[in-house]
């Protein structure tokens, strides 16, 4: 399955006052790496992704995070994010970050739904089969 | 085992493109749920207690969250945060976010360990035990 | 012109490798207590604001702040906020920041637009003019 | 005088329910952006940066942002930043964030103040001259 590999700096500003990243951050790296692997396994923007497919967004009903070594600021670090399995409406996505040393510092699980407007309550989503043709693409990601 | 609650209304800048909670800020709150619970038992600011027992943190090492229902701007949660268990020198804290209609939105689960500075690294951390005086505070608060 | 004051307590997790507030965080804040000074003046919650005036949004465009004093994790702080002027779509906010000490940490100078969505562009915006009940309610807030 | 330049994709939880950036994640980027300024003059981390010139942060004192068109996620972004001027313990830095389209979409500047510890208080900070290492660094950066 496809592996999609993001690089960051940890900034000052990411780390709390004992000096290490503040755990939430991580999340928020996970977020955007799960979005940044259908944007690489589509080859289309994530706005594009939604309009397309009529979804509003993926959202995450499910995640476990393992925290094995810290981070702080200037470590240059690589994440690693693969979907390891698609099931009708909901997939699990498994983020590794590693640090320069090629310490893996955090392990992450993710499950997350495809979701669709509700038709019948305003502002309200619901799950809906993940589209073949995304299914697709992640099996082959260089048809395009 | 003492049971701290904590309200808070969900903000606009709280929410992601869909409207509901971008997922990293439900950890924000837990983590500030956690440090209230031990301010809470121990009667003294997370600051003093850093003092009082030469503690360095109370890491995450690690987590789980179900998400179960979302929440939308102006929404008023109840965060009910309880320690679970105490081991040596980690223990497990137990999260449960509610809406306003009483609907349980989040529950987490989180593994921390109470650290020390490690004197023979430079801004290094090591596990020590939880300090008795804390566990007693939090078998009975009252007792103060 | 009504003020609206908001408690809170900074969070370790508001708090850099320096031990104090990380300077986004009181954009956070100050983005907060000015949606809370218009749900005070009108007596609705944002969400319905936003239905009932057809509004997209109060967005910033301009911003200025002034840092005095540090705050701290433990820190109880107490923002004072009010609008300085309503112009025509366009109005100033004042956000004031102060210590449990009374000493004046953080002053913030807000301009903001009242838009509404533009017909003509998908997710565009445009500003309009702040709607005179509105303006009703913030010279008289207990009217009602 | 050396401008950096860094680029940066906005993620989907850097956006508001309007679907723009909330403004104080501008903030978190422009805090990073001016730390990568300092590591790319001085030719070392900001870790390092701290240890050698015995630095305790270059803290901001005051800040102003003009938010001249918006930005949402997918946006591919680019930071221009510039120390423009140095004065004893203080400097001021710009911001400009452009959009993909070459929009001028945020201007930003700050004054901020080059900290050390204070001895005569525990936690303390106090203002320092800018080391003129710092300075020379700055007016020619390939001289390292």
């Amino acid at each position: 399955m496809l592996v999609n590999t993001r690089h960051r700096t940890i900034e000052w500003g990411d780390c709390d006052p004992a000096g290490i990243v503040f755990n939430p951050r991580f999340f928020e790296w996970f977020d955007a790496a799960t979005a940044a692997l259908f944007v690489r396994a589509l080859g289309i923007t994530k706005a594009e992704m939604l309009r397309r497919y009529h979804c509003a967004g993926i959202p995450l009903v499910d995640t476990r995070a393992t925290f094995l070594a810290p981070c702080s600021f200037g470590d240059e670090v690589r994440i690693e994010s693969t979907v390891t399995e698609f099931r009708r409406s909901s997939f699990n996505v498994r983020h590794r970050l590693f640090r320069a040393d090629a310490t893996l510092a955090v392990e992450a699980f993710e499950t997350r739904v495809w979701v669709t407007r509700a038709a019948d309550r305003p502002g309200g989503i619901k799950a809906q089969a993940i589209p073949k043709d995304v299914l697709a693409r992640f099996a082959d990601p260089e048809a395009g």
